[in-house]
């Protein structure tokens, strides 16, 4: 395995949940370093916080013009390579350009600009600039995501001709239906929350995914927004009509009051040959359908999978990748423990429950070898 | 938050799985540093290994007597305060003994040690040494496990008279089904592997999971294996009848036959009042099950929960907790093509992506405001 | 119970499924009898079917005209009651309509009528007639949908904010993939199918689902077909954007192409206090979701259901109702052998069965009553 | 399609499920004609119950030994030619053999006998009669189970070497936790039930569908039951462990206290090349699994099942067979209208609905043709 990779990060800190989760995705496959960062405007915070996650504190910097400043000052084999922006959305932009702009890669956290104008300028500085951009569509790293695409690609669906996805929520509803707090919430601001709540903010994942499985580009699009209240300015729900072209047409469905679902985002692909079904929720499970087979199951790990696929899945089959946050949760009743913190009981396994485990296991032997008799515990 | 904790690691290095799991586990909330190591028996490999994953190698020892000898002349806030052991199974025991005669806490992997003898050993070093001691029974770090036991604890079933446990894997298939294969492999060598292999690797598990979750002892078992071919030594399947009184009994499944079965743990607990049904695969749905009530549904990050289970959530409700490792798989596709790594196109979303969404995004506002008319993409 | 109501039926002679269907659910409480019938245009195929249903042949009439000729010289208290018309779509209007006129109740199959025009006829005349007149739409018929109905009614959802219904099926496919075919097949010729495929045969289901279960009203709507190929005039897929009011709306999705769907219609109706979601083909489940409770499942027969939903249930709750139909074919395959008819071993459930069965039960009570021991089985 | 059979019932008259059940199950297939029986002890609610259900009079008898009697005079191509037996328990093996022994076929109802030996005297009766007698173990009419026993056959899972098959009710709990009930009820004296509950009713259906399903006979056993409370003598829960031969072995699992727990019949089945799983409360779905292929579902109705499945398949794939109850429900609704009996809004879809339906439909298709603009309903 090669050195890692020099990361700078923009934001995120504090308890920042976008921060944590760029943070654990950078260690997962042990391929990043966090060498700097602005965590926070406030430069006695952005310490604080650098030291308590053990990041080195001579590399924070009290601003994102300081980091630059900075970062070019040092020869090229020791600058930040990579720079996460997990910054508020219309700073996405700025910083992102002017990282391009200085030859340094990034990571930028969606929306990827405010407008579509400055998305235009972005791309063309990406392209001045020749390093790699990404954009943390983060659904699109599911290994069953992943799997549809190649699984299309190599034509497995033949000609599509039906995209029905879905994106519904429903956390937005005591906010919206709630005067004063629909009145006064920054989301519901159009000032401060661009053109678009429902489709700017989770309807463009449904419409990713889409782009992102099938390949195709949707050409045209009518849409109806439901503001719910006339006093409410910004779309909490709507219905996109999609056109790819004459013949093949599809549906985006997008809600954040969709009372009770929590991260509904889901896809039906329809082709000639089969279908594909995958629901976020459950991210193992993806569904091939036929008119005439029996619809199938294909999971992540299997050697039935592609290149692709099996790239994003660190775990045997079967093994819900959650399963690293489970032991994560361990180690945080151990470290707990260890500080003297306060913890509940049940937040690890202990000594007890080994000496149990053993007890059983040799009670199961004792019975099965003794002819199936029973065998008292200790 | 404070400073994180010093922590040692024993074997986990190279490709090991669980080396993985352990590291990223204790990444996911800040707490640890991995600050010493013996994670290869070889120590040029050894340091290799430190070197890859960015540990400074001054504190990777050659072995585990090397390892504690030094860190015990170092003064007692530099020295390494918990040590995760990863080694083969037979070495768990030795190690964790030496450990906690030393005063270090200490984070086992399972099983925790080869006989019960053994385990009473240990459990008596415990008591000696008063630190940490913490067993990875690792899903015992789901939320909706630790949500069981918080209302079993509160009464949420009355008094259990029943429990239905199973794990279910069918792995071993194709080398059992192998004369050649089943003879000659570590796993089914008694030597090796110790006395049991179904119950002593899986069924084991599900038998912490009933005392986990129920807070009820087994007191007797009746066991009945499957060795599958006469010239098999080992278990890989088998039945456990299990009583905790004269009248609260259950049974607990447990398989490495169970052909397409890939990680099925689960377990039904059945009381007076209500019901309880999880599985690992989907450990995000928790079903309560009663007589004369609509079966419920819990799911992790809701206010509905227990402050146990709540702690082991990092994201809001319908995040799987798996979604680390999709934005990690984004994570390592960018450093694929920082590094110039051949990488499949589709491993992180592009520029492109983030120009289409804002035109997405602008497109539908049109259209609605436009009064539901057909807007073209660009 | 009262005497059984006299039935008359027009159509659904020899394998009609929906001849079946009604025959069968005329049957299953017991309270209708088939009086009277033009089962087939044929006469001589008309009584020859009567005979082999065993329904007697003196009312078996040559056509419709004579039907209501012959019937209406009868005693009212010999005439048939009620009259179910299961003929080609296009007789449904003039059927229905002589049949109200002449004083029939009628049940009448989907769609009532071929335009609108005619409905608005044909409700005048029920109107003047004062009989019963039902329409077939089934899936009313199911306890969980019944249950949403009175659930809603009394104020469970709250105000209902969004609707979205979809009817998904693939059956189509091979047909309109198939240049020859699509261009004969009655089915998408508009002289023969009607103004609608998709929409006439399935979306309107959809829609009577929406209207049935929540009580609202569709005020307008905004469409778009999808005929796949330039040479069909039918569509065989679309989505429809609804409007309760200004703030109240939702989409209807209605695919014949939907590779691999076989019959899939479902709902979500999401309101201010709770959602419903329910799926067809799963018709025995009935999800309750909330923001902040977890989601219930109702399930058919159980005391907590509406007195609407009880009176459509038949079985204890946990037997599908599918059972009748599981019963059904063991009867089927004793009716094959009774006639000396080839059959299928494994039609029927056979002596041996019985004498396994009691040696099962008798073997269970010896085992557990000498101490857990095995007993062989002869 | 052939003469009607002639059938005798007896028992299963007024409110009897059984009866419902028989009687639906024997019109469905237009093969039954109901001809005589004795529905009732009482010979007056004997004659009312068939005058309810128009089963001619004429040959109701006032009981068993007169019917046997009556019918014998009659010349065989009038006589009733099978008889299906619906009475209390112990009273099956006396009619059933005198049935036989007067040459009738015979459908008898679970549990063919109380005894082990009564079943083998019946066999030797059976086999002298030579005629037909059916058991009705109800779920081997699936036709998914029929599916599995087919493919089983053929070899789609190669050699089988484990068996796990459950039923788990929960109906009993409420008689079971309460003193006053256990000590009276019928069903927990074995004076009245037999000597066994949970594994008589129920646990005899799990270990018919194991033998049934893979052609397997399971050669011994060993089993545990809970009686729960020290006063009770029947089992309501208990496990047994089976073996089919030294290496292949299994489980059955019955409980009549599992809480929530509703019809809960389940089986799985793994051999070496593949396993299935079917669960009665979603009879439409088997699952094919392999350690190296997706899962398949399998469904109902499909060309792809073999002809035992299919001809218990009467409706297209994806319409569940409980849509004949759904239908049945309908006809329910009108005939109470007709009746003029007191009936719920909403239990027949009305005029209006057939008005709105069309409504709907012609406003889709203006609202296409006219470019995708919005059309008012009336």
């Amino acid at each position: 395995m090669p050195k890692k990779i020099r990361l700078g990060i923009l934001g995120g800190g504090g308890d920042s949940l976008i921060g944590v989760l760029h943070r654990v995705a950078s260690h997962i496959n042990d391929n990043y370093q966090i060498t700097g960062a602005v965590f926070n405007p406030d430069f006695k915070e952005n310490i604080g916080f650098a030291e308590e996650i053990d990041v080195p504190t001579n590399r924070i910097y009290k601003d994102f013009d300081t980091f630059i400043e900075e970062e070019m000052k040092l020869p090229k084999e020791e600058r930040i390579q990579v720079c996460s922006v997990l910054t508020p959305n219309f700073l996405h932009f700025p910083m992102a350009k002017k990282l391009l702009d200085n030859g340094f890669h990034v990571i930028c956290e969606k929306p990827m600009t405010t407008t579509l104008d400055e998305a235009k300028i972005l791309q063309e500085a990406h392209q001045k600039a020749g390093t790699i951009f990404a954009l943390t569509h983060t659904y699109t790293g599911y290994p069953m995501v992943r799997q549809m695409r190649e699984m299309i690609k190599a034509g497995a669906l033949g000609k599509i001709h039906k995209i029905d996805a879905r994106y519904y929520q429903g956390w937005i509803n005591p906010i919206i239906h709630d005067k004063a707090q629909r009145s006064t919430v920054w989301r519901l601001d159009p000032k401060k929350a661009g053109i678009s709540s429902c489709m700017g903010d989770i309807g463009v994942h449904a419409f990713n995914l889409i782009e992102y499985t099938t390949g195709l580009e949707i050409k045209s699009l009518l849409c109806d927004f439901n503001y719910l209240y006339e006093d409410n300015q910004m779309d909490v729900d709507g219905t996109v009509l999609i056109r790819m072209s004459d013949y093949v047409k599809g549906v985006i469905r997008g809600s954040q009051v969709a009372t009770g679902e929590e991260n509904g985002l889901a896809i039906s692909i329809y082709g000639e040959k089969a279908a594909f079904r995958w629901e976020q929720e459950r991210p193992n499970f993806l569904y091939k359908m036929s008119d005439t087979e029996p619809t199938q199951i294909y999971k992540p790990g299997h050697a039935y999978n592609s290149e692709l696929s099996l790239d994003g899945t660190k775990l045997p089959a079967g093994h819900p990748e959650g399963i690293f946050d489970s032991m994560a949760n361990i180690y945080l009743g151990v470290a707990k423990a260890i500080r003297g913190e306060a913890y509940n009981d049940g937040e690890y396994p202990t000594m007890h429950d080994g000496v149990r485990g053993m007890n059983f296991i040799e009670a199961t032997v004792a019975s099965h070898k003794g002819g199936n008799v029973w065998v008292d515990m200790e």
